[in-house]
């Protein structure tokens, strides 16, 4: 159980920050936030989100705060750090909810005071929809909650980001380093993100659209994707995603001489694969 | 509204055969079948489906027919009326449900005896399962029902094959040219069918199974096929598929390209391109 008597600071007030606020508040924990935007901060504040919080001259907030969360862009996270680390105090409890890791872990634990203690997680419940006033529609219970712990964390720190993870709602909460992380999300996230766009991009086919069924509408339901923070994941995590490309067009080049001779029993052969493994991920 | 004083055909009672045979028979037409499973015609029998069918030695059933409706693959198809389409009688309206048009709706128009009219159809209701087993299950409702006339059609033929939609429960029926619904199936069927098989085949990663979310799973669902029938239909319609594999194939590779320059504007570009036209689907 997370500790009712400590104070959990917000920063970045956006769909999964405002997520945390929002039931942290309501299961009687103290949370304060702090955000870029005047109406973001509004919102949080007249939903009870938050008991208080700051869009500027936030020192106090953060010298008070027991317990961080970052819910900002890697980019943005490190710049944060960069500029206002050095106000966390000894004994603080911190972690983020970026989407890649390895070039984010490393550099903040080797930036933070001594005595501040950064326990990486991510929690795996992205949706099309950005910002807080979305907050409310996210669900955590079928999500995957992955810490990405290092050297430099302790087993407290560890537990301390399961048992948020627990209070916020997550049934699947798993470890992996930050390596094994970036490269299973290269995999299961952000090669289906640009394979989803790259189909939108490849033609204005939009005179069909009154034929498409399911596995169009399906397979291109994640094409409409908030740029920022997507360009953001895909180029912290480039070698993996290039490496995932590469042998996704491998497949599909494969599939393509297969068309062109005409080799029948070669198709059905794939057919048969795809078949096989999609079933093994039913089962689980 | 179709002839009640006529008798229906159908000639392979598959998942979709098996699904007009039963709604036809359930609003009270004369259904017969033709399929060269025992078990399969069993089923049709013992549930209703058909009044009366057979495996083999089907002349009668051909020659009384005044209706038919092959529910077979192409080449199975284009075999069959080979063999036995001189056994169908002057004044017989014919369709099918042939995922591809170009190969199939020209070869049997000039292979048929004179007087009888093969109007093409594809009822876009396709599932990964198939037989008649799960011939419940299919909905038309929501699907789309494609005509394919040619030059060869009448206008009674072509209203026959309208009929016989909007008697079957397709609420959106539509006219293309063999050549135009090829075209279009390349790009919102069968390009997703081989990314999707493509993505299961490139790499062996059940393990990560567990970690994956909606986007996984939705783009992967179809890659559950059924062999025969997709290397079927991709091959006869190979030009269009390969096509639209290279425009997809370039549209990836411009993305690879734009993430080893580290171009993010470029990407937040495709991004922002990606929801423009996808959102531009849902409004329909």
């Amino acid at each position: 159980m997370l500790d009712k008597s400590k104070t959990y600071l917000i920063v970045g007030l956006g769909l999964l920050g405002g997520k945390y606020a929002q039931v942290l508040s309501q299961k009687g924990y103290r949370v304060t936030g702090i955000t870029h935007s005047q109406s973001t901060l509004d919102y949080a504040l007249r939903h009870e989100y938050i008991c208080a919080g700051k869009t500027a001259d936030f020192a106090d907030l953060v010298q008070e705060a027991d317990c961080v969360i970052f819910g900002l862009y890697p980019t943005v996270l490190l710049d944060w750090i960069r500029s206002y680390g050095d106000l966390l105090q000894p004994g603080a409890l911190v972690t983020d909810v970026s989407g890649v890791k390895r070039g984010v872990v490393e550099p903040i634990q080797e930036m933070l005071p001594q005595g501040v203690e950064f326990i990486a997680s991510h929690p795996m419940a992205g949706r099309e929809t950005s910002g807080i006033t979305h907050s409310a529609e996210v669900d955590f219970a079928p999500a995957n909650f992955i810490i990405t712990p290092t050297v430099r964390n302790t087993q407290a720190g560890i537990d301390w980001c399961r048992d948020l993870a627990e209070t916020l709602g997550f049934k699947r909460i798993s470890e992996l380093t930050p390596a094994e992380h970036d490269h299973m999300i290269g995999y299961v996230s952000q090669l289906c993100h640009a394979i989803a766009v790259s189909l939108m991009c490849a033609s204005d086919n939009s005179e069909l659209a009154c034929y498409t069924g399911d596995s169009f509408r399906d397979l291109t339901r994640i094409a409409r994707i908030n740029d920022k923070m997507w360009a953001e994941l895909f180029l912290w995590n480039k070698d993996n995603l290039i490496s995932e490309i590469d042998m996704f067009t491998n497949a599909l080049l494969d599939m393509r001489k297969k068309l062109v001779e005409d080799d029948r029993e070669g198709l059905e052969e794939m057919f048969r694969l795809s078949t096989k493994r999609r079933e093994a991920f039913d089962k689980r």
